[in-house]
């Protein structure tokens, strides 16, 4: 039986977003974030080739750990600058029918009543194809940005946020009945007051007196996407998220993941199937295995490693900046840092950096159309997960030469379909209509 | 001397923004605010008429003073529902060259650092063509829906904006250089992290220590609007505003403001023609006087009263719900209701709402192409407006009707120019470069 394999791309609207350095090709246009154009032509070359979504990241501070300075991030361009990735969205889905957008959006920076509006606007404009994926933040940078010496602590991060998700559930499910909107042109009545309801919060962080101020949009909550793995994280997703994002250098790894994630779910009174789980990859794809491989090593010559490094130090808190390039990689003091690098094969920090530098924290899969799709069919069916976020490396080449090339393969294997169906975004992912499933915690604040 | 007319078109994400009820009318297309289609149609429609701009309005609130409830609004339409206005520029951006995007966005509502980065990320992605709206609040409704119990007193929301505004330019002309960005692809520098400042702001209201996420966009401080008119909200205009959106209902009023508004930009060392003046107005135009004529009593058999009332309402804090929709007007005990609707030639209170029902607060100038330009032109002449911020009744039928009979008719005068300007927004109004003036308070924030 053949598995369906889900597609995201993973971006940022900034420069250099996992790949460090690669704005340095010669074919590289990442530099054109900042116009409509890229996005415009991304989001085309997307649909194509039958992308279930653009998912885009976001941080809303500066990767600050390195060298205690924003210097080797600003040097890389590694994700700074950084824009806003809400603003592109009904741009391209000028251009685009199908084609879902994931934007990330971060707890503590996002006043809800304000957001969960900007959310349904997005859903209606797009026609019911937004996910938003949820973040509660990890750098002090960004809290700083907010006026706030650091963070709060990392498990009170997840409290606020489930807070956050109990007063937008309200807002999103349960203000606007679904027949609130009567629109009758003869009586002059638009909404009809008896069918729109007041929404009380008073929860520990969040309180709130007011309708919502959107009627109902196609999906009312968006595809919730989550990406944490810390255990408090995994409970939080297994309570909210519809989709999860994991990064595994193995498909063994994805695998413990999956089994804990659809765990965590089932505690939750949700089935295995409406959590779906896209593991980070990235691809490096042409007509050959040989021309591949001479591709991968055209890349790698533009690798900047302080750019991974910077990355890397803000990822984990730690200051890889306080050793030098050539050191030796095992006197890194830092288990969590080994064990991310372990399978590298990385001698010196310089080396670390280097071999990041191609997909950041993505495991990299290089070669023909057949080799591409053989992994990539070998990682679903060892781990799992229902589908991919596959970084960029060289933009948009990287996604061009996917959806030529690979895109193909994977529909005459059967793993991917054809065209795509109707309807929205959660319909697509899910098959089960547009709104959220029974089984999901927003589900309870529906007022009818 | 003919002086040249700047013309917005005054609308906002929703169905009824100043005119209560014509969303019955049998060609009004208002009900589609929430599709695409809907914004990229107005926009082309504006290019092609010279527009200077969409000036999109926007509250976060619900106007619930009217019978102490959100009712009458609902009913009517009335600004509820209300979407996220700066979620539909990206996408009209794809479709103009030149058109400007006046996006108001209320400082009670928007955490200065992640606002700061969606300007600059739609000034980027709009070529420079985003001018931002600033206002401070007035509903008690919104502060609600930011888990306060009310609104701060008026002319504290001032001195908070004051302080907000001193962070935001920090960010957009302090932090980055102009030649922070390198981009050598060669030595693998793309900024140079000497050229790139963090702001420390400790204001007493708002602390920041951060870098802005975002290099220099076109115009860095987006072209400056706000529309206070209060004494407090004149001093903040004289010293932060480029553009100053006015209501008055005759030109001796509008010339009094203008003068007023000038003093005030003369108090902080600007010069008068640092300020430009937009007048708020409403046309229904026809091929000939009598066809007006009859079109707008056509658009008055639609009008809803009870969404009017609540309108005004919430603009005076004056609950008109307390007094039948018969009683006589002069019975109305509040003078800043009275002087509203002085002229207004209305027995009851009924016949307010029925008056204020076409164009909201602005006067109404119906006419044939030629009336509608001698209207115009007295109206700029005698009250010394720089132009108009034309409010709708049926859309998009007004703004299309303005276009193609009174667009021509004050280009054959002279008084409109036959097309656009090349450059940013700033520097179409102004004529003198994309940045802020060297006398604006923002300019004393530069870092280069």
């Amino acid at each position: 039986m053949t598995r369906p394999m889900l597609l995201n791309a993973f971006a940022m609207n900034c420069v250099a977003h996992q790949s460090s350095g690669l704005w340095r090709h010669p074919r590289d246009r990442s530099r054109d974030y900042r116009r409509l154009d890229y996005w415009l032509s991304l989001a085309r070359t997307l649909e194509a080739g039958c992308f279930d979504g653009l998912f885009l990241a976001d941080v809303t501070g500066v990767y600050d750990v390195y060298g205690n300075s924003p210097d080797a991030a600003l040097r890389s361009a590694m994700q700074i600058p950084a824009n806003d990735p809400f603003s592109l969205v009904s741009a391209m889905a000028t251009v685009t029918d199908h084609l879902g957008f994931g934007i990330t959006g971060a707890i503590p920076y996002e006043p809800p009543y304000a957001f969960a509006r900007r959310i349904s606007t997005l859903d209606h404009l797009t026609d019911g194809r937004l996910a938003w994926n949820v973040v509660t933040g990890y750098l002090d940078s960004a809290a700083r940005g907010a006026g706030r010496r650091r963070q709060v602590e990392h498990d009170t991060r997840y409290d606020i946020a489930d807070d956050y998700m109990t007063l937008v559930y309200k807002l999103w499910e349960g203000s606007w009945q679904d027949d609130a909107v009567i629109f009758d042109r003869e009586s002059g009545v638009f909404a009809d007051p008896a069918r729109v309801h007041r929404v009380h919060h008073e929860g520990p962080y969040f309180q709130l007196d007011a309708i919502h101020l959107c009627e109902p949009s196609p999906q009312r909550t968006p595809v919730i996407f989550q990406a944490g793995a810390s255990p408090r994280g995994q409970t939080f997703a297994g309570r909210h998220a519809e989709c999860v994002f994991i990064g595994a250098s193995t498909p063994a790894a994805a695998r413990s993941m999956v089994t804990d994630l659809k765990t965590a779910a089932a505690e939750h009174g949700r089935r295995g199937e409406d959590v779906k789980i896209f593991a980070l990859l990235s691809v490096v794809a042409d007509e050959t295995d040989a021309a591949a491989q001479r591709k991968l090593e055209d890349y790698r010559r533009f690798v900047l490693p302080e750019g991974s490094l910077a990355l890397m130090s803000g990822w984990t808190g730690i200051d890889l900046g306080a050793y030098g390039l050539d050191e030796r990689a095992e006197n890194v003091e830092s288990q969590a840092i080994q064990s991310a690098m372990r399978g590298l094969g990385s001698r010196t920090v310089r080396e670390w950096g280097e071999a990041l530098g191609i997909g950041g924290a993505a495991s990299v899969i290089t070669g023909s159309p057949a080799s591409v799709a053989d992994a990539l069919e070998a990682w679903q069916d060892e781990s799992g997960v229902d589908g991919f976020n596959l970084a960029y490396t060289v933009m948009p080449e990287c996604f061009e030469d996917f959806v030529r090339l690979v895109v193909p393969e994977l529909k005459r294997r059967g793993r991917l379909r054809s065209g795509y169906e109707p309807g929205s975004l959660r319909q697509k992912l899910f098959g089960a209509g547009d709104r959220l499933s029974a089984t999901h915690p927003g589900a309870g604040y529906r007022s009818d």
